[in-house]
C-alpha cells in the first residue's frame, strides 16, 4: 500500500494511515473481543452507522478485515480479521496496558487471560534474544528521511 | 485522568483520548528518536506549528511529556518523556512492526538495534509465563460495559 505524507518516512505514519483513526481502532477492538456483526460493532463502539460503514469498508479494502456472508435471506455479513488484522493484536494489547496504567481510573475495564492461566499483561521482548525491550535498550541504527 | 465517551468502557478508548491523534503519535515518535526541540519535532513530523503546539501542550498536561528549559537567554525548551511517555515504547514499536510488514512498500525506513546486537523485532509475551501471546492464546475474562 503506497502512502504519501509530509514529514519523516516512517512505518508508524504508514500504519496510522490505515488504522490510526479512533473509530477504526475501536471497531478492531470489538472484533478482537469477538463482536463481528455490524450491529454489535456499532453498539460496542458507539460510532454512528455512517462512520462505521466507512471505517469497516476501508479496513476491508486495506486487507485488514474480510467481509463474510453468514446469511443469504436476507444477506448478512460479518467482519473477520485477516492475517494482517490478527497481527494488530500487539498494538491493541499495548494500548490497553498503557491505558490501564496511565489513564483509566480504577480497575481495568477489560481483563484478558493467557493460555497459561495468568491474567494477561503483555511485555515486549526482542525476538532474537527474548530479553525485555526496556527504554534505553534499543537505538535507531537507520532513520527514515524527512521529505 | 477521567475519560467520558460513548461505547464500551475500555482502556484503549481512554488511551486514544490522550495519544490517539496522528500528529500526537508522530511527535512522540520524533521524541523517541531523540528529537526533543520544537523545531526538530516540527520538521520531523511535518505538522504545522499551531497543531504541534497544541498537541505538545496536551501531552505535557496529560503527564506524558515534561517541558524542560535548556537555555535561558532566550528561553528555550525541550520535551522529555516522563515515565508514562517512556511506557509508550511498546505501542510505538508495535505500530512500527505492523507498518513495516503490512503497509510500507520496500525496506523498513527506520531500523532499531537491541542491546543484544540484533536488529530489533518486538514480540509480545505474557509477563507471567514469558510465552508468546499469539492470536488465539488469550481470552477476555472480563469485558467493559457498554454505556
Amino acid at each position: 500500500m503506497p502512502v504519501v505524507s509530509r514529514g519523516r518516512e516512517c512505518s508508524i505514519a504508514n500504519a496510522l494511515a490505515v488504522i490510526g483513526e479512533r473509530w477504526t481502532l475501536l471497531a478492531l477492538r470489538e472484533i478482537m473481543l469477538g463482536q463481528r456483526r455490524f450491529d454489535q460493532i456499532a453498539r460496542g463502539t458507539g460510532a454512528s452507522r455512517d462512520i462505521l460503514t466507512a471505517r469497516l469498508r476501508k479496513l476491508v479494502d486495506s486487507g485488514v478485515l474480510e467481509r463474510r456472508q453468514y446469511e443469504s435471506h436476507p444477506p448478512r455479513y460479518e467482519y473477520v480479521p485477516t492475517e494482517a488484522g490478527q497481527a494488530l493484536q500487539p498494538v491493541l494489547l499495548a494500548l490497553t496496558e498503557w491505558g490501564d496504567h496511565y489513564v483509566t481510573d480504577g480497575p481495568p475495564p477489560t481483563v484478558w487471560e493467557h493460555d497459561c492461566g495468568a491474567e494477561l499483561h503483555p511485555r515486549t521482548v526482542c525476538a532474537h534474544c527474548q530479553q525485555p525491550v526496556a527504554p534505553g535498550t534499543a537505538r535507531a541504527v537507520r532513520v527514515g528521511t524527512v521529505r
